[in-house]
């Protein structure tokens, strides 16, 4: 019988889960010490730079056979659970509860947090602003669909910095209205969708005029008032639309990711790989482009993002939103942005962060 | 400077943090050992009753001043990814990704599992019963709409057993087609969501005359094709019909949830703490509930749950789903279920599962 076998074995799991349990508690009192001492100086609760380098310290003396990323998952709970003895950190966040949104700000901060869903972007920003929430947690970016235009423009105007970002997985799903594909003449989503899924299509749908429109969403309206459509894209906005699932994960690329920015009053100080996002302008939008980013290779600065957006409020055309590596204290970094700062009509460094971790 | 303070007790945890590091690997190798053990006799990898009682012992052990709750977050996940070392389990669940429905999977499992979203609950039933998931995971009860029809009927006819439960808060937000009260006549949700906000409503909305409708999905579409209606429902409903949120988490009671029941193959044996849910019809409805029951009693079992049910399928006029304490391997139960079985002309154990934690 193996549970003659099992019986000593799960006797040395549970000395060492007794073991485990008493130093979770042990590291529990000398975080509620860090508390006091922050208390004191009223320094923040939670420190990303700090638990970043936490998180990749486990990972890089992790001796294995345990899973480096399943490794920084129980540390991200045990620091969230220590934090939590101090204060649980309000997280606002693009509602409803069950998205997206909200396994971002469990991503983030662990589940020993409470959570404050909002109805709206703007409202997660006033949210924060206001100090109901210490930190919010807002769609920045859809490796399919592009840019949230909203967050970009908020990020624009706000007191508030980014923190942090977190990325999430998201799928796609071939669905119509009557969940087959009897009668389909033709399947809808954004062109950077239907060229993720290309080989599937190819493959499965291999007759079917494929046709480019302004968003997933968009789509999915369409495939709602049209029997002969079928839309790709996310099953949430299929449900919205009520739309019948034809196949699901019908995407290429299993990395298709959403990117979510932490947004607060705090801004945190290096961690050792940081980024740091910029929106800049200038006047002349043809000419000064180049001349406006020359500092950064100058000084040696790696650009991860250049995103040019048409502008809806303020003065100028463009913004230009930018990402590079590093902190905003590092000095080859402080230097590039002296020089960006005289070269821009507009210039506003939206954060600091540590890079995450997935 | 309060990072002169900061500095050692930080040295502290980064020393306490390598030797729980190093406790999580070495519980991790004995788990490898189990898992040889469980090979050689093709025991299952996942074990709820096991489960259950670890983290009941840990709760139970723990000194604080760790929250006991947040101390079973942090070791579901230890156990979670010491059980991906023999393998990922594979989880169906009703899709999408990113709702409640997911949230439920990672509070059973952790989030070391591999899931697969269905896009119906027949579809959870059928990858769990067809074996491309070990376990699948669905809604069965909604503490303000009441049971999940759809799930009861497949319970009575799968193959497979209830292994495990799980709940999940849920929230209800006041919601119309234009995102605010102008010209509202009428606010409608189910009866007892309405009871749930009657005190929220009796202060905010006085004048308002209520409505009582069959669902508050019924009432979300009600209100996006009536102007003066508003609904109140969960905001996933209200996404659905892209109505406007009026106010957020309306209902009075704070413990409103959703429960779901994991589905799979295996019978989980007792853990200490248990729960049987059955399936019973009698032919003749009205006299014989009462003596159906008699045996639960005379054998001092006690019935956590009972609903009646018309019946859809089958020979029977109504179903009866019953929880009660305990396993049926308990004496006690056992004794009672054999005479439950004589009086009944259905008689089914759906399963026998450690209580939630939650």
């Amino acid at each position: 019988m193996s549970d003659d076998k099992l019986k000593p074995l799960r006797e040395q799991i549970d000395s060492i889960d007794a073991q485990i349990l008493e130093l979770l508690n042990r590291r529990a009192r000398v975080a509620e010490q860090v508390g006091h001492v922050k208390a004191e100086t009223n320094a923040p609760v939670f420190r990303p730079e700090r638990e970043a380098q936490v998180l990749r310290k486990v990972a890089d003396m992790n001796p294995g056979p345990l899973v480096a990323a399943d490794v920084q998952t129980i540390f991200r709970e045990i620091m969230s659970s220590c934090r939590a003895l101090e204060r649980r950190v309000v997280v606002a966040y693009l509602g409803p509860p069950g998205t997206f949104s909200e396994q971002a700000v469990y991503q983030q901060f662990g589940h020993a947090i409470e959570g404050l869903p909002c109805a709206s972007i703007d409202e997660v920003f006033r949210a924060t602003e206001a100090g109901t929430a210490d930190f919010g947690v807002v769609p920045v970016e859809n490796s399919s669909e592009g840019a949230i235009n909203r967050t970009l423009d908020l990020l624009l105007q706000t007191t508030l910095s980014i923190s942090g970002e977190v990325s999430i997985p998201v799928h796609h799903s071939l669905m119509t209205k009557s969940g087959t594909m009897d009668g389909i003449r033709r399947i809808c989503a954004h062109s950077q969708t239907l060229a993720q899924c290309q080989v599937w299509l190819n493959l499965n749908c291999p007759g079917i005029e494929r046709v480019a429109v302004a968003s997933n969403g968009e789509a999915a309206r369409m495939a709602a008032d049209d029997p002969t459509t079928a839309a790709i894209a996310g099953e949430i906005a299929g449900q919205r639309y009520n739309l019948g699932v034809v196949k699901a994960h019908v995407q290429d690329d299993p990395h298709n990711r959403t990117r979510f920015v932490v947004i607060g009053r705090l801004q945190p100080g290096a961690s050792g790989k940081d980024k740091t996002s910029l929106a800049l302008a200038v006047p002349n939008k043809a000419g000064a482009v180049y001349n406006l980013l020359a500092p950064l290779a100058t000084h040696g600065v790696s650009m991860t993002r250049f995103e040019s957006r048409p502008a809806r409020t303020g003065t100028w055309d463009y913004y230009f939103y930018v990402d590079v590596e590093g902190h905003q204290q590092d000095e080859k970094v402080d230097r590039a942005f002296a020089e960006l700062r005289q070269n821009s009509a507009f210039f506003k460094i939206l954060g600091s962060y540590p890079l995450s971790l997935n």
